[in-house]
């Protein structure tokens, strides 16, 4: 059973903005709403000035679908918006029609853990127009949210160098999927634990946690505090050692530990929550090697990011295992990938496709015509070597060249010798799931094999090189000559 | 019916950090499980540089509490979970305990849509010390996020001076409830309006949408399409015009909204959504105008938040209402409220309260003993004049002298005269919801009501002037010998 089939006893199919169904009750009265459309998702800018962004969300998206339907009392609760002059906005016939909603799209997507690129579509829809209009939002908002996650827990990873990284969230995550969701996306992008006790049970992910604070105020003093825990809860003994003085805590878990082995149990570790974490895990450290506890592991959390703890790495901390909570769970600064959803052609009645492109006035937000799909070239070394997003009717040959999206001045051409993998899947077709997906430890691996295959300098977390992925020759000159034909249109 | 009983089918008492769950063992397994304590969940900070917060999320609490039970399948999660040693972490006996689980705390709290300041307690829990300390996190998480947005939603709709805004974040919300709880927040917060259908259905928010660029590119060209959506909707008519050319846009809005008109509708506005919005929103109000539709509203999108909407007002944009979506529903670059929770008092065997504090290696994480009230003082003009937090078994007369949590410099004396309101409010009583919630168009009202009663100095956006909330003297004495005591226990 899946993680929303647990948590959601309702239908979803409101989960949307309005504007979807009044597309969608347009397209019904004007008896456009079986034409055959092409959609995809991408986005146009790595979160977090990175240079790789991983996909996730798919999970959650095929959940989704999968249960999409619009029940009684949604179709009611339609029947009671009205317009501008009082009167429904929707007929009864087209309510009607929503209450027989069957998803019939063919929908293509990357797999949960596959590194993406500006521009490349994570996600393809075609269908019905009125149906994959109805999926922009959903899409939108279950991808972005976890692909955002997923992609800020890899940093993070990178930075703490092959050391374990908790996700503490969920005390600051937003709202209660906020939080589940999250600890799921972490995971994918390398976590190795969180604290959420309900992401443990949905998807299995270890859980870990020991004591806060207010256990320790909760005795007479922080001494007498950890012996009871280590009373309590011999097997799971993580001391938090900044209720008063740290290095006094750390005194304290030290004679604790000691008695623990006495109990023939061994002390995990202690926990620094506050203070110059630098300073603090290098004192500990000499503390506990002085006590006998070398293999104490030393967890350090308060409002970490990969930043941070590039930094302390670089300061020398000694710290073991990184607790990242507010930041890992929300995406900090950058709390929104800004993934769209656009029309890309539209089947007209002659059966052939026409392609469509919206302009901008702003360039980046210029979308790119076609039935696309994503081809990665590996090379000899197992590393990735580029992208090139391509039309499939126009297809693609080696050697090609690729064309940045936004500087046409940025090309590569890339050799026939480099193999080539296509990275969008087939996930429904008609609207049946089509696709097996891989259990969550299986996705993650792929997160981090796909890390491995990038050149070093494009995880960078600061000015990265950047990757070459752009838009095979074809499909550029495609793109630039609808972009001229809608600019002077009798041109 | 409340929005998570329709949301989510199943329990959700895990929804919530390991070490909470740890934390109750060794409670219960060293008989203090029923020990009276006393919790507050405060914050530090306001979010976004602001003078003022709105607290919002109790409903979500709420809700929250009165489900709270660990089911079959909870309790067989929690048996699987093991520690260092491999043995299990929890002993039958306590998972059986947590089996028979009714909530049995007090619980006070301020209403949603209150003004709140930095160290005030927005909740206060006093009860068995296992079940105060399981709440942590579930208040953590559905008080962080909803009181961060309203406060967000408010700071916008300031900078609006009065024109609508619209919450249109759900394709960038953090998951599924990030969308529909940040709706609910953002209206409690001032907005007018939704785009997020579900949100509409389970709260009663009023939606709004129209079309988007999709529909402009399935058709012909521009003009056709707007015809075809005039046809089709005729009583809700906002035409996006930036799909290719903006201005062109405009005019051919303006050749519609004559159509509808000869048909006996009236457009409502036209939308941009990209581009220099001030330029081209004077330019399009001279089109409009011109046009003969001096009363189409002009509505803008893309990225906005309160900076860009005080900054476009300050260059005379002709905007009459504001389509605010990712910064707004996920808090943009503050995604998160810092609150914490904080054990303050515990009941001890003679049945005396001993206060409890929590030092820190910083000293703005240093906790607040005591079992805390707000006392709010009104000035006869009806503003606010000064917020006490006291401690209610020491009381509160006045005159009095408030000093500021974290520089004893700032303290103000408060006048007899000054009509004082208490500001938390009893919500359950030995687990029983004692508390009948307002509808939540009084919940926007209150805010509002709330914010007229701040001096204007207090809701200036940047750099605004410091609300007087502090603590009551006698309290700061408390606090600042337990201080003393803490860090020089012999002393």
């Amino acid at each position: 059973m899946g993680a929303l089939d647990q948590l959601y006893d309702h239908s979803l199919a409101l989960l949307t903005d309005l504007y979807q169904l009044t597309m969608a009750y347009g397209y019904w009265k004007l008896g456009m709403a079986d034409t055959e459309a092409s959609f995809h998702l991408n986005f146009r800018k790595h979160p977090f000035g990175g240079g790789f962004t991983v996909a996730c969300g798919l999970h959650e998206a095929i959940e989704f679908l999968k249960r999409m339907r619009f029940d009684r009392s949604d179709l009611d609760y339609l029947a009671t918006l009205e317009g501008n002059d009082g009167k429904p906005l929707f007929d009864r016939g087209f309510l009607d029609y929503l209450g027989k909603f069957e998803l019939a799209c063919d929908i293509d997507a990357m797999p949960e853990g596959t590194a993406v690129f500006p521009y490349e579509p994570l996600v393809r829809v075609m269908g019905p127009l009125l149906q994959a209009q109805l999926l922009e939002t959903p899409l939108l908002n279950l991808l972005n949210f976890s692909t955002l996650i997923a992609t800020k827990a890899a940093r993070i990873c990178l930075a703490a160098k092959g050391e374990p990284v908790l996700e503490f969230g969920l005390r600051r995550a937003q709202g209660i999927d906020g939080g589940v969701t999250a600890s799921r996306a972490a995971f994918v992008g390398g976590c190795a634990a969180t604290s959420n006790v309900l992401a443990g049970k949905l998807f299995g992910i270890p859980v870990k946690g020991t004591h806060a604070h207010s256990w320790v105020m909760a005795f007479g003093d922080e001494l007498e505090a950890f012996k009871a825990y280590a009373q309590a809860m011999p097997n799971n003994c993580v001391f938090l050692v900044d209720t008063y003085n740290t290095l006094n805590g750390v005194a304290h878990a030290a004679e604790v530990g000691k008695w623990l082995r006495s109990q023939a149990h061994e002390m995990v570790g202690i926990r620094l929550d506050s203070g110059d974490l630098a300073y603090l895990s290098i004192e500990a450290r000499k503390v506990l090697d002085d006590a006998g506890f070398p293999r104490a592991a030393i967890l350090a959390s308060n409002e970490l990011d990969e930043t941070l703890i590039e930094s302390l790495h670089q300061q020398g901390a000694k710290v073991g295992v990184w607790g990242v909570g507010t930041r890992l769970a929300t995406g900090g600064d950058t709390p929104a990938l800004g993934g769209v959803y656009k029309l890309s052609a539209i089947r007209k009645p002659d059966d052939q496709w026409e392609y469509k492109i919206k302009l901008s006035e702003q360039t980046v937000k210029t979308s790119i015509p076609g039935i696309l799909q994503v081809r990665r070239f590996v090379g000899s070394d197992g590393l990735f070597v580029a992208d090139a997003i391509y039309d499939v009717p126009t297809g693609i040959q080696t050697p090609c060249l690729i064309i940045d999206p936004t500087d046409q001045a940025r090309r590569k051409r890339i050799d026939a010798d480099a193999r080539p993998e296509d990275v969008l899947l087939p996930i429904f077709r008609k609207g049946s799931l089509v696709y097996v997906p891989p259990d969550l430890p299986s996705v993650q691996r792929r997160t981090s094999d796909q890390l491995d295959r990038l050149h070093p300098t494009i995880k960078r977390l600061v000015n990265p090189h950047r990757y070459p992925a752009g838009l095979e020759a074809r499909l550029k000159t495609i793109r630039m000559e609808m972009i001229e034909r809608a600019q002077w249109p009798g041109g």
